[in-house]
């Protein structure tokens, strides 16, 4: 199941960046596993990455490299997330990158690994290192479309989403590939996404600019809440355009900003339409919060609650489940008196209650569609926040109790 | 579906309370939906509530009449919660009160109302005021079995417990009932439970007492982490056993204590056995934690954790979710390499990874069991916090789909 059509895009290729897949028999045979993304010399790499306490070996191996030196391989598996596994984990994820750093001529430290799939069972090593002359052989500029399926683990289909914008003039591009349907609820950080532009931009500014995008993208999904041990968000700017570079003040940092926007949205929002067993997209506005962290403790008291998100599987307006998720959302100072509800346009809650004018033929017309929009007022201030989160279906019961076996 | 037989317990009459039920066709024909509780003049009541900031109104009538004057009765309605209802709700609660008070001649103050129920929709308070006189008319003091299916929901069976004990060599008695099925995860309060004793206690102490023991009781159960609107447990001491009054510092009160909070557990526990769709009941337990928040927060993200609860319902040994969880629990210096888990008494995760001498199939054999215990070791400090919840299947989201239609 997933939520609309959703074919990907015609990628265009990042000046600077080469993707290789190959399928390694990591965890199935015959299916693209292995990517590995070749950046050329020069490319200011940053990224976000989870936060839980058992962040995976391969995590910890990227991070410290990226301290290091400039990458020049990103090294992604899928099938088996190298996590939990203690100081085996460790120097599994090195050992894959100093394979790939061997075969290419580039230094260990230069390789980013990256895993994805069934946490705590050993990394296939050895399978890797068979695969990577494969994917080294076929790098390709045009590859994208092929690496966004090598990424998947139980996503329905591959995610992608593509770019051409002018700063100052000059054509720039930025194309980016994500995986995740579960294990989804990012926190400072996603699932993971690999974009690339070819725009300059220095690497301090980079970072920040990823951290900004990823707490209005990445960060504001969640499928069930649960925070996986593998996020990670990387953009790559190969500087290979013949735009200026972007610096803290320029003009063109707004607009690349919006772009890069758009493009991390659209990514990361892929990952909710294609959740595990999702059949609806839906969008929670919390609105008039006092505070950031009222808006959102709301937004995801509702987003992750099981009997709003089997409501929307029903296509039943059962908007009391709505206000009790509201009710315990953690605001202490809720005046409920002065709460409104919304779905799309309809007005179901109005002053705490149930708006007088409304008619559940109403609320069923727009539950029946499969993108909707739960709207939140909180008549106590100014701040706006958004979730984007899917329902709770049969599917979703199906695939999490069979993925293992 | 419901966990192992749980056969409601001949009940001790506790002397000093009568129990009335009729079916009042609240939203179903024929079946048990109001229940009056008849408490003898003199009797202590001491009650938490929910903390959900949508209180339902009969919610806040029961908080505001038991501040007032000593309550004589107990009105319970099953098949509508009046909660999300407003002004009208309110009005609606205090009219089902006063109904009661004209046909027992009591103040409509001294009648404490409870709902349950969908959320939302307008009290039958017509229906109620007819089903009075039927209730009043069968008060015994040995009702209680009809009594606890007469306030059910979605719960498959009703729920009881009762006990006999001495307090200074005087027989006294403690017997209570529970309803709930879905929307647990009580917050300082509990789903409706009634118990009652005919110990003397004084009013201070029965609630300071209340509160204490729902703190280990209901206040560590969790189906589905969504807090009711509704939730209320109260707790009635008549005085008419000759045990003397228990006062603080009485010998007696540790005795009381223990048999009312074995009582409270069980009640509290019999809910998560009958949780919506439930197959498997869960223990959850951290131990070596810090503070009790650490142990809580660590305890929750595992009991909720949709992923864990999957794996559970497919009997899936699949620790690398349990450690997940364990990892977002909000936890921020969880020193990971400390940690340990185990299923019952199988010790999967040692020292933050997989034990190098588990063997899945010890892990399968606890998995097959219908009662499980998860047991995390931070290995941080001395506290430990127990939470019990279930497993989440196919079942719980049909319920949930469908329980509107």
């Amino acid at each position: 199941m997933a939520i609309g059509e959703a074919p990907l895009p015609d990628f265009y290729p990042v000046p600077g960046v080469r993707l290789g897949v190959a399928a390694a028999g990591i965890r199935k045979a015959d299916r693209d596993d292995l990517v590995i993304m070749e950046l050329a010399p020069g490319s200011q790499v940053a990224g976000v990455f989870t936060r839980n306490r058992f962040c995976a070996a391969p995590v910890l191996v990227a991070k410290e490299h990226l301290q290091q030196s400039a990458p020049r391989y990103l090294l992604i598996n899928t099938g088996n997330a190298n996590a939990g596994n203690g100081e085996q984990g460790m120097m599994d994820a090195r050992r894959c990158c100093s394979a790939l750093a061997e075969a290419s001529g580039a230094d260990a430290g230069q390789v980013l690994p990256f895993s994805t799939g069934v946490i705590g069972e050993a990394l296939p090593v050895a399978a890797i290192e068979a695969g990577i002359p494969a994917a080294l052989a076929n790098l390709q500029d045009n590859n994208w479309a092929r690496a966004a399926s090598g990424i998947m683990t139980t996503d329905t289909r591959p995610k992608g989403a593509t770019r051409r914008i002018t700063l100052g003039g000059e054509p720039v591009t930025l194309s980016g590939i994500s995986k995740g349907a579960g294990m989804i609820r990012p926190n400072m950080a996603t699932m993971l996404a690999f974009v690339a532009t070819d725009a300059a931009i220095a690497p301090d500014l980079l970072q920040q600019l990823v951290s900004e995008l990823a707490e209005e993208s990445f960060n504001r999904i969640t499928v069930d809440g649960d925070t996986s041990t593998n996020d990670a968000c990387v953009v790559v700017a190969t500087g290979q355009s013949n735009a200026a570079p972007v610096t803290a003040g320029s003009p063109l940092l707004p607009v690349l900003r919006e772009a890069m926007l758009s493009l991390l949205q659209e990514l990361s929002q892929a990952i909710v339409r294609d959740a595990e067993g999702a059949t609806k997209f839906v969008t929670v506005t919390v609105e008039q919060a006092a505070t950031r962290q009222d808006a959102l403790n709301i937004a995801y008291a509702v987003a992750e609650s099981p009997l709003v998100k089997t409501a929307l599987y029903a296509c039943d307006p059962n908007w009391g489940r709505i206000l009790a998720a509201v009710g315990r959302g953690g605001v202490d100072d809720l005046d409920v008196s002065a709460v409104a509800i919304y779905l799309d346009d309809v007005r179901i809650v109005h002053q705490g209650g149930r708006d007088p004018q409304y008619r559940e033929a109403q609320g069923q017309a727009v539950m029946d569609r499969s993108e909707i929009g739960i709207r939140i007022c909180l008549g106590m201030g100014t701040v706006k926040e958004r979730v984007w989160t899917c329902d709770f279906s049969h599917e979703y019961v199906t695939i999490n109790a069979e993925y293992r076996s």
